[in-house]
Formats: structure tokens, C-alpha cells, sequence
């Protein structure tokens, strides 16, 4: 529908007349009054009034109370909102958020609407490219500990991390400016690391260094980090606003691919009744302002999320949006090596597998916790079963991990 | 306790072991871990773990599935984060968001960190002293319709607001840049329509104008405003971000007050089990941000929210917090004349009598809108009932609002 963004809901209310709501959400968030409009006026105004485009009403005849709902879609004329997502979500969902039962599930933004976001700069393609992978899923480790720790300790869990062959090492996201481990000297510390780490392993690495601090100076701090050598950045998306991600990511000078963190967003998508679906929170929203990669609970640990909604934020994230670069998606929480062959079952090579306890907390150390990884994941696009990869001669640190953990198929 | 950002959590499990679990936040969320540390690090580490403060465990013996839980305090060293809200927000609610059901109920920040935060610029008495009324319940009032309608449109909408005897006039939230109504030739034309009211009514007026588009030029957009003739700002706060607001509210050109919006809040507050308390997300951080004014739903209306936690907004908004300058409460919604003695028995006079429908709906029109709630606050701040009162001559506004609307009391 050009020249629209589309919003689905869904409200839950036991006796609401939901063909009334949708009209008065159309109406309100838009025009504000129509019905008792001139008629010469309604013409003037048409086009900036909402449309009903479709509800559809779940009512079974033994539900229980609370349990009938309505899904409903209204289309919201761009003319109304300045191409920007805070005025888009304000429009949608802003006073409506708190109008009873009301969950947000998806938004469709309009060609032009879109044509203001450039999206991911680098994005899956883009990432592989850095990294000269193509023909597997990622790998990604994560600190231990971060608090509390020194330069030294931070190199050293780097450099053993580097060791196992991850293409990717992220900061722990409270890992804030501080005085033991300050942005440009973590950064140096680090890619230190990396280099050598390489030099013994021939592979190349991404290191997400957090971005943090005021929001007028996250551009000048990214750009401090990348001239102190950072080729990527994490950054807590929802903590700071979608916009401050778009600008980043717009920015020529920001050069390297960001990964969004989740932080906060079990405020949002939890709840059946209120708040923001995971696809949209964690999936387009994130994937329009320009994340390159997206972390989000997987279903495999003991953060609670609904397998279907694990996969619709990967479907999100690698659907076709109007010709944006895909994010590449990191479903993480819980994952071990034994765990390889579901992970590319459930979300295909186009996946970054992310570990920290499954890395750090393996029987013979940080290093084969790594490798570990990449023998199962070098195993599964073999096809060859966990428990077979494990007993050939070299993958002793897989036979190892598969021990600690078990499989999960 | 000194140096300790204190959060208070609610957590719902019918099985888990919350002494366990808090363990696990208060250290998962600091150090990262702790038993296995050797005791010479743990002297080092000390300082930097988080502490369990207490754990209310509500376990009724006849609970149904789903009603047992604890309420959990956990302190954190702020030694472990920059002093802004992105980070406090992240360390201590982050991850753990998505961690099961469990709501941020509360957030005690320390004195340390509080310092960080010069809060409201002007706050209730600085907003007092602008319009120079110290002794009566202020009286706002919101647009009828603004999208698609031109600066004509506005200014006379505006006016007839204006003559009602209001004190404030605030933007609708979704009204953002747009080629009819822009931003600075709105201020200028509403600005107008205030300076010709004044000479009808002798009274001051501000005029909150809704601060819209991408983060990096809101401040730059807040200046043009001002200069403009702006005399207060209207901000969608959580659609940007508590920093955005806090950067705002400190910048030393910004010197007018700013009126938080809650669009998104929904998204967040209305469940048991997710998300932040309304106390704390519109009342503590808004104010801790810097809000002079700070719009919530009240208990009258359509949206909802339970009594207890509209009066829990206007508590945190009120209380003593470190020294910060008090931020106006604005319950919003559903408020008609008929209202006015039950809103100041609720929220004392000390509040913003905030009405869009019962100025605009009012049967003499909006005029007399205002009129009558102005009617209706020196009859219930002289302890005269409203039907009384609008027997007076002179009340026949009043009259009519009650005839209209009712009287809730």
C-alpha cells in the first residue's frame, strides 16, 4: 500500500466491539475526528486519515475470560510522520501502547518510509567479507568476566579466546568506560591480541568493543575506538533509542559493522498482552537502523523465549526488506558445541554461533573451548553426527565438550 | 548505602529457589562469578560484587500456578558504571530482562550518582514562578485535532484555548515536522494567539511545542524553538531515550521547561510479570532525567492504570530525591470539570489539571471549556461543592460542563 505504514495488533478484550476500536485507533492517531468533519473538509483531509485494512477477531465459544482477541491492521499515511523512527512509533504506538491489552506484532514500512534508511553498511554479506568466511556460520565468543578486570586479565581472556579460531569476540555489554579498562586501551589491548592470536592461527577476527557514555558522544567515541583500532562495535540499542543506532550506522565515519545488543528488551516483548513483538523489536526494527548483527535469546538456554519467536527474528532479519542488507542474526544464551547441528538446523549456515560458558567453561580451557566449536560446526556441514566427529583423532576438544555437555538433536 | 545503585526486582516462579537466584543476579550482573575466585582476588574483587539486600518470598499455601513470588533487592556497586542511565539501565536490567518474569519495581541511586543529574531545570516551582501562580492547581490543555489542519487552523485553535483561562497548551505528541504547521512558524503563530489572549485574560501562558526528528539536531531544533518564542517543549522521551532528555534538560541554552510525554510507556509498565514499574518509569527516571512537567494517565479515563500506581507517579515525582527540584504531576485522560474535586482530593494541588475532550467537547465550545475547569478549581480549592458552584452567576460554563459530564466525586 503505497504511501502507508502498516501496523498489526493484537488486543485482547473480552466484549469489545474490535470493528469500533479499529476505527477509533484509525481515526484518533490520525485526523483526530472524522465523522463530524464538513464534507468539503473530509476531502482536504483524506489522505492524511487512517485506514482499517483488516481485523480479524479470535472468539471461541468456550473461551475462557481474558482469552478473545482481535488482530487488527491500520495503515497510517506517511504524510503524517516525518521519516524518522521515533515519530513513527510515537504514531503507532505511542498513546495507543496504553490503551489496555494491546500488543504491537509487526509494522510494514512504506518504500518511501524505508528509502530514509540505509540500513546495515555491511550487514551479513558484508561481515563475511571482513572476515574472508563465506562457506559456514560464525563463530562468536564472549568475555567471562569483564568488572573488575585489568588490561592484562581482558588481553589474556582475548588472546586465548582468539586462540580456539572464533571469528568474532564481543564485550560483555556492562562493560561501561572505566578506569581499569578505558575504551582506546582495551581496543589496543585487544586487536594486540588478535594480531598475534592470527599470526598462530592464520584467522582473521571482528572485536565489538561496547560503546557507551552520552548519547552526543557515542559518534566521536566510535570513531576514537576505530582510530585506536576497533573493527566493530556492540552497542546497547534499546537502552539509547533506535535513532541513535541509525545515525550511527548512517554515519561515513563509523567504518565498521555494529551488533546490536538485546539489553532491555525483555521490558518489551514478553508479555502476550502488552508491549512489542521480538520480530519487530529485535528483528526489522533493529535490521532498518542499520545493525549489521543482531543478538537475541535463542531457544536453547534458560532465557525465555518462544522457539517460533527465535525464528521469526531471524526471519526478520534475512527477509527481504525493501533492499536492505540482511543482519546476521546471533541467537545466544546457553549454547555448547553439542548443540552445532540443532542451532544450523533451526536457523540454517547464515547464523552466528555464540558461546560464553560454552567457550570459557570447557573441560581443557578457553582455547579448545573454541575449537570444540568449530569441529562441530565443521562436522555438521559435513553431516557428520557429533558423536562420530568426536572420536576422530584430532578433535579431542570436541570429544571433550560432547562429555561435558552432551548432544542435543 | 553509599556508593549502591539499589534495585528492586519482582519475580514470579512457582518452583525456583530465590536465594539462589538472587545470588546469581547479584553476582552474574557484576563480577560474573565468585565462588571459584581465589581469596587473594577476592579481596580485589570485593568492591565490584553485587550484594543481596533482602528477599520477600510470597508463597501462599493455596496459590494458584502462577501467584508465587519474591521481591528482590540487589545493590550495585557504582563503581561498575558510568554515571548515566544507559548504563545504570543496562547493568541492572539489561539481560536480567529477559530472564524469566521479573519486573524492575524500583531504583534507588546513590548519592554519588545522583550527582550526575542536575534534574528539572525549572521543576514545580520554577514552572510556578514562569506563569506567576502559586496558589491553585494548574490548568493545561491539548489540541483538538492537528494533523493535516494548517498554522490558521492552530492559531485558532490555540486562541480559543487561550481565552479559556488555561496555563499551559501543549502540542499533540504526534504532531512532527511537516510542510503545514513547522515547527518555528508554529511557535511563532501560537505565540501570537497567546499575546492577544493575554490582553483578554491578563494571564501568562506557556506553550509546550512538541520536539521532534533525528536525536543529533533536537537540541538545535530546541534553540530554533526558543528563539522562535517557544517558552516550554513537549518531548516523546522513551521514544528516544532517558540520555536524550537528560542531555536536553542539562544543556544551559535549553531554557525553557520540558514536558515529558509517556507514548511507548504501555509498552512497559502494564504487566505483572515484565518490564519497569510506572513509579519508575514516568515518575523517578523521568524526573532523574530532567522533566519539569511529566504527563501520565490518570485514574479517570479510558487508559488504564490502577489507582495506586497513578498516585506512585506522583510520588516519585514529588518525594525527595537527592536534592532535585520537584516535576509537576499531568495524570492525563479522560478528565472533565466534573473531575476537578476528586483529582485534587488524588493529587493535592500540586498538580496539572490536564484536559483535551472536556475543554474542546464543552457545549458553550472551547472557551468555556477552559472556563469551566477553571470554575471548578477555586470552587473545590474554596471547599464549595461543584453543584453549588455552578449555581453561582457568572458559573454558568461550570454549569453547563456538569450538565454535560457529571460529577465524579
Amino acid at each position: 500500500m503505497n504511501g502507508y505504514c502498516i501496523a498489526t495488533y493484537r488486543t485482547y478484550d473480552d466484549k469489545a466491539d474490535f470493528n469500533k476500536k479499529a476505527i477509533s485507533i484509525a481515526v484518533g492517531l490520525t485526523v483526530g475526528s472524522w465523522t463530524e468533519l464538513p464534507e468539503a473538509q473530509k476531502a482536504n483531509m483524506e489522505k492524511h486519515l487512517g485506514k482499517v485494512l483488516s481485523i480479524s477477531v479470535h472468539e471461541l465459544a468456550d473461551a475462557a475470560p481474558g482469552e478473545r482477541y482481535a488482530d487488527i491492521q491500520i495503515a497510517y499515511p506517511d504524510i503524517n510522520f516525518s521519516r524518522d523512527l521515533p515519530a513513527l512509533l510515537v504514531t503507532v504506538f505511542g498513546k495507543l501502547s496504553m490503551d489496555g491489552k494491546i500488543k504491537l506484532l509487526d509494522l510494514d514500512v512504506s518504500e518511501s518510509f524505508a528509502s530514509a534508511f540505509p540500513g546495515p553498511k555491511f550487514g551479513l554479506d558484508g561481515v563475511r567479507q571482513l572476515l574472508g568466511v563465506h562457506d559456514r556460520p560464525l563463530l562468536m565468543s564472549i568475555f567471562k568476566s569483564v568488572v573488575g578486570y585489568d588490561l592484562a586479565n581482558l588481553q589474556d581472556q582475548f588472546y586465548k579466546q582468539a586462540l580456539g579460531g572464533v571469528d568474532l569476540i564481543k564485550d560483555d555489554e556492562i562493560l561501561f568506560e572505566n578506569p581499569l579498562t578505558p575504551l582506546e586501551k582495551r581496543v589496543e589491548a585487544c586487536m594486540e591480541a588478535a594480531r598475534r592470536a592470527e599470526a598462530e592461527t592464520g584467522q582473521k577476527l571482528l572485536y565489538a568493543v561496547n560503546l557507551t557514555g552520552p548519547t552526543s558522544q557515542l559518534a566521536a567515541s566510535a570513531r576514537k575506538a576505530i582510530d585506536a583500532g576497533a573493527n566493530a562495535l556492540l552497542f546497547n540499542v534499546l537502552a539509547y533509542g533506535y535513532d541513535v543506532l541509525h545515525e550511527l550506522s548512517s554515519d561515513s565515519s563509523i567504518s565498521v559493522p555494529i551488533a546490536a545488543h538485546p539489553a532491555m528488551a525483555g521490558a518489551m516483548y514478553p508479555s502476550p498482552h502488552y508491549g512489542i513483538s521480538a520480530a519487530l523489536l529485535l528483528g526489522k526494527l533493529m535490521r532498518l537502523a542499520g545493525a549489521d548483527l543482531v543478538l537475541f535469546p535463542s531457544p536453547y538456554g534458560s532465557v525465555v523465549m518462544p522457539k517460533e519467536e527465535n525464528l521469526a527474528v531471524k526471519d526478520a532479519l534475512l527477509s527481504p526488506l525493501h533492499g536492505l542488507r540482511t543482519s546476521f542474526p546471533v541467537p545466544s544464551a546457553g549454547i555448547h558445541p553439542g548443540l552445532v547441528p540443532l542451532i544450523l538446523k533451526d536457523f540454517g549456515t547464515d547464523v552466528v554461533v555464540n558461546a560464553g560458558g560454552g567457550i570459557h567453561g570447557h573441560p581443557m580451557g578457553t582455547a579448545a573451548g573454541g575449537q570444540a566449536f568449530r569441529q562441530a560446526i565443521s562436522a555438521a556441514l559435513e553431516g557428520i553426527s557429533l558423536r562420530d566427529a568426536a572420536a576422530h583423532p584430532g578433535n579431542e576438544a570436541l570429544q571433550a565438550a560432547v562429555n561435558a555437555w552432551g548432544i542435543r538433536e
